[in-house]
């Protein structure tokens, strides 16, 4: 550990590493904690690269109670694999690894079913309920089913976009709206996740995609991604003006990445007859459903909690070129220099920020 | 239409016919009316047996705005074509056939892909837009695509109950709901949409079929029916009960056949991780949708407006005796007793009325 | 040709009109014949546009015996709304329309269930057992359901690509072979049909198609409409070929889009464990099937006469620019010269020629 | 396993057991040989319920030359878990268990997509590969994700059912097939898998189920067993039959569950337009597929390895008594019996016989 170390963050010692540790809401730090090991079925992964998610500045205003005083935060990361534990066989030390911030057992109900996203043994658990990867080491539990083995030369900073955003965007956006060829597909809400969407979306051919959101440096950045449109607005005035670019049909597909009730509302707004309106926001409060419009349109409304089971074949068009994930990241950082990391994004709107990379 | 109303109707004149009309909110009427004819791709069924639907409580209470003074009523029926237009070809005079609720042109986007219930020129329009099947004589626009031919020897008060309660359970309840061998399916109404649903829902050998309702007598149909349990309960009392059937997991499959937010509440309430609620009800007004619980459970919801694309399906199973719609009919009147038939229906529980049959 | 275009081409007469007339195997002739009318349900077309299939190369070799003396050849197309019989209700004289070539009843079972190709009176007829689009006017029965509107903007030639070879390409190909994101296709045959199938498998984001040819110049096409790889190769050799490409794993999908045995056993040789070999090829004779060795292997294999059931989804992506069509069309001439369209056509590697159009 | 096996086979000492064991082709023995013990990942049953499968015919016959000298045949049954190895962790000493006749790691991608039959440390390896079930105890790979467990009280010749050929006949030939409610399904072949295949189909509420095979008493027991129709005949007279009983229009499913040219062939003369060939039969030698006329069916052929993905839902079925496997179970032996056991079955026409159990 030393020799890894040595140039980028000098350690207090051989037991010890840096990581970005949750006291309290408001209150993270770098710290000087314990190196973890691996137990059996586990591996200790050397974080290269690692990045922040939405869901770490909710962890830090306190939003999740769940997350205790010295987690160190994090689910989300590249590295090579140090250590592993009794009765791992897919991965090997020295290995480059993806860590998906999903852990997965692979033989309960849940998962045999590939929802992984409610493993009795697993679920999003890393920088949550275990430590997370916002650190020099990492321990992964199920190490066989929640890592991915990269090739030496991937770039780490785009195979970390695979860890969480992409995956998401993915599943709970476009495969749950189920994205056609030709369809008309509405997109929420353009911060990373939203754009992630948008870049998978595209992976079905629809003939237009609607980008909404009221930031126009944002909306830019979907135009440069493959947004055949957007839509400067919130609210009613959002939904008028699907409706009129749809000439009055609404969209086929409305996907929600904020998780708010007002971008909620705007889904419900411009689904058409038969259409999807998928969740992706997290949200924490109830919204209105107006089943008293809705019950006879034939939509369907989904929400889900990624599953990652889409990560090999994110992997597979990320390798070949065909998906871009470095499209979204806008900042890069030292994992030492993380607090300056949490500022940038906590303030994206301002610092144009999409995924801040922390390298190790 | 002498030789045919003769022994059961006494007409005014050969170009009348009786029919249950609705005037106002509280007053609808047997009224002698005139007959209707036949247009372009159209036929005039002389009705043998049609039937009473919540929906037409719903507009006898003033609840559908869009039915105005003099409209007949009634959107489900079996009689023989008397009469076909210019263009018709899949049926002729003589045949005995059943009519959809919806009707469908065959030709439009939404038609070409089985929304029949979208229909740019039919959807929900008997007894609605237009006139409908309470009548001694009914017009059905797009006949080649409204209308099912059935053997001369179908039980027809059995056929009726295809017209619509059947394809709406079926459709808005099992597919949606996506039922699958070994599912645990719970259904929230023991009418007789709900009971369509829990007959329908046995094409797909579900191990559990829960039936929730307040009323007894129901419940014991339901048993009768297929139910493997029951809950006598409403509210949080009902969720209660089914999580601790269900041993904490909660249902694969909710479906509401009610249409109000108690009983939306408490699909919500059941719904296991990766589960589908599928609604039936017809609400009237919006509901709490709690995403801030749901987002991440990997849920699906459905509305439909039934599109009775399963008819002929439903109609082999019941021809071959697999399905049997008869189960459901409790009561029977002559056309002429319409008001009698009504007050019936309309006192379901009490009168322990299921479907009640009006026979011309 | 002079005679074509009365506006535009002085005719012998108001009665007659140019058409390419099939007679013996071998003679096919520019004749002068009766001009159709609409009957109730029809539309009569002023061809602006068609083009030579395959297909007719077959019937005038003599491969199709159900077409007889006499016959007007042809069933791709688009011209401009004549003449409209009574009940004709979604196109009107004047209108630009695109021909499919299945004609649908929209009332029947199979049409029912969007199977158009077993249409109980439709389904391939015309240019086969009604005279067919090679003329200045061909009679279109069930017109509301076998025309398409297209905007008068429309580029003909690139809209007569969507009578057969897209929808055909893109179905019995792509969706039948469950072209997946990531998927490895392989598409076993370079011509018009086989490069819709490589141009539509790209509407869901494949990581791999390798085109398979011996043709040098088809497979340069080939490269420069997507495919990430070609093999020059046929029989035992292609099938090496693919599989080391794919490091011995086999593809994910096999498209056979020539119709002899060889190029079928290419496609049981090169697919993978859970792969679908997607049959578009016209056979004449059996093929071997090799069970002994797949009846493990998990494949699924498909048969299928085009439905266009697609075709409006395609004509929306390649209205909106995401689709082009045109990139097929190699050479034009004009209706008249369709002898000489007919010898280009059918020496297509001598003379580059991947489709042929014919202009009114 | 003196105190198991006292009552039972008295063994020559602690290290070893009593196992059926393959010599050559045409000899198999009851031997005294080696107790195995569980390594990581592992664990060892003690068998008190196996079966013998028609797979076990053909390795006695030579047909299988991956079995070698001195491998114990099986690959299915029920028993009680003996020991375990390092890191197992969903079943424990004592736990009653069902094995599957598919090993899979649940890990490699083969495993992650659902299809263990071609799992990379696995897949039918029990009984072939390694040594099996027909023995007083039996080493299981991959315990976690190969084993089941079950209630105490679970009946243990039912369960043995669901080791394989009920898995066999809902996934290859009843899911693979695609049987919805209404449909006309044939199965051919009324032998164990056959009949699995009819009990299953029922799932899904099929309209008809036509049974064909030569054999009366087997078609008997079809009867018995759920089948509409049946047809006691073979090869043309087969296919005349069916297209007889279907009106000329072929079936939507027809289920090959035999596995020589013969019975695939009289799949391919009934099977209508739109319809599947589900391939469950373990096929010698390769069939004449007739494109020819297949090309413009629109049929879909599959083939499938059991993958045993169902299986978690048949036992749901099973305990809850929906599913009724004991109705295949003819003869009853010990497990010391064997080779009586392996007469019995291999004269199974004469003798009656479907399912022969070996017990404990």
């Amino acid at each position: 550990m030393t020799a890894l170390a040595a140039p980028l963050l000098p350690s207090l010692g051989t037991g010890t590493m840096r990581a970005t540790v949750f006291h309290a809401p408001g209150d993270i730090r770098v710290d000087e904690v314990p190196r973890p090991h691996a137990g059996p079925g586990e591996a200790v992964i050397r974080i290269t690269t690692t990045t922040i998610c939405g869901t770490d500045l909710h962890i830090l205003k306190g939003d999740v109670p769940t997350v205790t005083d010295g987690r160190i935060l994090g689910h989300e990361g590249v590295g090579i694999v140090e250590e592993i534990g009794p009765g791992v066989t897919r991965v090997k030390k020295g290995d480059k690894v993806l860590i998906s911030c999903i852990t997965s057992c692979g033989t309960c109900p849940f998962c045999k079913k590939g929802m992984y996203s409610h493993c009795e043994d697993g679920g999003w658990i890393l920088g949550h309920l275990i430590d997370g990867t916002q650190a020099e080491y990492v321990r992964i539990p199920h190490a066989d089913t929640s890592l991915y083995a990269l090739p030496a030369s991937a770039d780490e900073a785009a195979m970390a976009m695979l860890s969480d955003i992409f995956p998401t965007g993915f599943e709970c956006g476009v495969l749950n709206g189920q994205v056609k060829p030709g369809d008309t597909v509405a997109i929420v809400g353009a911060g990373p996740i939203g754009l992630a969407a948008l870049l998978t979306a595209q992976f079905y051919s629809p003939s237009e995609i609607v980008m909404i959101d009221p930031d126009e440096n944002r909306l830019k950045v979907a135009q440069s991604l493959g947004a055949t449109r957007t839509v400067k607005a919130v609210g009613e005035e959002a939904v008028r003006a699907v409706m009129a670019l749809t000439h009055g049909a609404g969209v086929d597909v409305a996907i929600e990445a904020v998780g708010v009730p007002a971008t909620f509302d705007v889904c419900q707004g411009i689904v058409g007859p038969g259409g999807r309106i998928a969740n992706i926001g997290v949200h924490g409060k109830s919204v209105e459903l107006h089943l008293e419009k809705l019950w006879s349109h034939n939509i369907t409304l989904t929400t889900r909690l990624v599953d990652t089971v889409t990560t090999p074949m994110l992997l597979k068009l990320a390798l070949s070129g065909r998906l871009q994930p470095l499209k979204l990241v806008t900042h890069r950082f030292h994992l030492e220099e993380a607090m300056k990391a949490y500022d940038t994004f906590g303030s994206a709107a301002r610092e144009r920020a999409l995924k801040v990379v922390l390298e190790g």
